[in-house]
């Protein structure tokens, strides 16, 4: 056989499916599957979201090819939502819609990088971003963050992190896998950083619909004179419609950043799914209460979650916030692989590995949380007091 | 601003929405527009299509994240549907769905080649394959296709451009642009080529459902002994089903190829849109007698330009088949981007220029006929032979 591309032929495979194969092995003796696995929200999308969807999908006027950076409707209801959210003003122009906020990463990533550039990332970091950098030949590079410091990024670390072949910082806030929320003060320095070195700050906010109340804007860089020569900003629709299976997400950006992006969009996939861009922008401003409440019952699953664990004392929360907790378990030097693999065959809590988000990770796992409702949750006091490692 | 990745910047911006500026600056001066652009069936889905992508895009079940490599539903039922269509006998296994073919083809190129690599084309070229690749950092070579030979790609002049760096060989047939169609025994002359030099050869077969009357198969490939180690044969639902703005397009390779693309796709946009793949397993087979009848309706229009251009003297049919046809203009060294848009201003046809698929492709325009029916592809006759470049 031809060789492969080393750079993919060394990526390791997809994490989620083989933690699923642990879930399967799960004979139910400790109560029925805990799933902590995959960050989805546990409830269904809103009855309107699938009319809608089922309606502009049964519709002649979305099968032909649309245009690349999205469809007018959905980049115009979100320009319009993305200012009302950050109290800004952005337009259309801004909006690149993507096959959800994966593809929004790899299109901000290869705007700006190409192999043998380096982008700059937290540790812990979301993996798909990591592999996605590495098999694009791009160097990754990493700025630990402090368990001591609730897993927030030090300014100090990026600074000496940007070498001269950096490109991007990237980040993730609210965070994936740690839940950790980024303060908007500790955001501006960031992006301060940023604008100072010349390098691209890329935000992933996919989890910005779920702050706790009362926490105000995620951040104000919108508001800064010449955002765009530094921001671009990413975003999925999957978590707050509930609806990964159709595919969008969106990247805001100036307009320079979405006409590379466009260029680089029409040799992926030519246009976004259309039907759903069209039931999304209907859905935008329709569904804006029962979003606030599922903010609501996700910030309870957070509470639940403490006080939880606050019955849990040989397990100690890292971080928490938005879908994810990021948990010390109490096993030492025992990989965090072996921990997740058993807590799902013995346990029926099924998790992601530390060790999947960095190398330094080991003693930690990540409950996607989002996933089960506070009486779940609360299950978990039992499941993890009883646990033993044999 | 921090600059961007200078693959990206140095593009060239998408093609399609240029040429639709010209067709929008017409003014109706030779009768109604007459667009050849883009290749999409100028009839709609059938009603059963839009049917089924409504009732699937409305259910829950299709709304949380699917597998990677696609529907089981959609891979079974293609698979089966390829081993019918071509004699042979693939399982679910060797089936990848993408949302596309674009997308089928930058993960087949990625799967095998990475920055400095090199992938051989022909000239003319599809300009999106070679876009990608140059986006990617991977080199691009060209074997020339002989006019004299109906742009058939030359086995030799292949031969001699497999340069040690040259992981692939990347041919579509029926062509775009040419609308030349590979015969079985030529193809099989490039594969043993390729497996001979150890390269893989990426087939794109989007427009293979629009082969001539008693064409038979496509090729025999999938009937060699190994044929998973060279063979990646790429398809698009677009066409066939109408469907592009739903954006599904499917790989057929070995095991070990898939597994290579699953963890490119897992970065790249996690699953393709999950209900419309649903839609298409099971319209499959239903529409099975709707698609032969709009492969006759796609021959007819192929005949009726040909004899449409017999009585146009000074313009020649360089080649024509399934959706194109690479017609010769008689305007000698005048650029094709300026006799095509002229043409698109001053007489209402709107076609690409052929400098947008190889270097030396300027003596021809690209006409995309199956977009219009036999009646309108009859009043090119006036509009070519009145035209005229003042
Ligand atoms: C931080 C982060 N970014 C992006 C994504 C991908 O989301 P999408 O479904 O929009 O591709 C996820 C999904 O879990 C995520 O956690
Ligand atoms: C040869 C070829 N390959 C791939 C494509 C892309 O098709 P899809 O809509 O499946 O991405 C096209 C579209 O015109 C094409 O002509």
């Amino acid at each position: 056989m031809p060789r492969f591309n080393p750079l993919v032929e060394t990526l390791t495979a997809p994490p989620i499916p083989s933690v699923f194969a642990w879930g399967d092995a799960y004979d139910g003796r400790s109560g029925p599957m805990i799933d902590f696995s995959q960050a989805v929200p546990g409830y269904p999308p809103h009855p309107d979201m699938l009319r809608l969807l089922g309606e502009y999908a049964a519709s002649r006027a979305y099968t032909g090819y649309g245009p690349i950076e999205g469809e007018d409707s959905l980049r115009t209801a979100y320009a319009a939502h993305v200012s009302e959210s950050y109290g800004t003003s952005l337009s259309a122009g801004n909006i690149h819609v993507t096959a959800g906020c994966n593809q929004a990463f790899i299109c901000a990533a290869m705007a700006v990088a190409g192999a043998g550039d380096a982008v700059l990332m937290t540790d812990p970091y979301y993996f798909n971003q990591e592999t996605t950098l590495a098999m694009l030949g791009i160097q990754t590079r990493f700025a630990a963050c402090d368990p001591a410091k609730g897993f927030l990024p030090d300014v100090a670390t990026l600074a000496a992190g940007i070498t001269p072949d950096v490109r991007a910082v990237a980040l993730v806030s609210p965070n994936n896998p740690t839940g950790a929320v980024y303060p908007p003060e500790l955001l501006a320095a960031i992006y301060d950083l940023c604008a100072a070195r010349g390098v691209w700050l890329i935000l992933d906010e996919t989890y910005r619909d779920f702050l706790p109340a009362g926490a105000g804007r995620p951040h104000d860089l919108f508001g800064r004179a010449g955002w765009e020569n530094t921001l671009i900003s990413l975003y999925s629709f999957s978590k707050s419609f509930c609806i990964p299976g159709h595919r969008l997400g969106a990247i805001t950006a100036g307009t320079a950043v979405v006409e590379q992006v466009a260029k680089i969009m029409d040799n992926l996939q030519i246009c976004p799914p259309r039907s759903a861009q069209a039931a999304v922008a209907t859905a935008l401003p329709l569904l804006a209460d029962w979003r606030e409440e599922n903010r609501r019952e996700i910030a309870r699953r957070v509470e639940g979650l403490l006080s939880t664990m606050a019955a849990v004392p040989a397990w100690r929360v890292g971080a928490v916030g938005a879908y994810f907790a990021f948990i010390g378990h109490p096993f030492g030097k025992t990989p965090s692989a072996i921990v997740a693999e058993r807590l799902a065959k013995e346990a029926g809590v099924l998790c992601l590995p530390g060790s999947y988000f960095g190398a330094g990770q080991d003693g930690y796992l990540r409950f996607a949380f989002a996933n089960a409702d506070v009486a779940t949750i609360a299950l978990l006091k039992d499941r993890l007091n009883r646990f033993v490692l044999g």
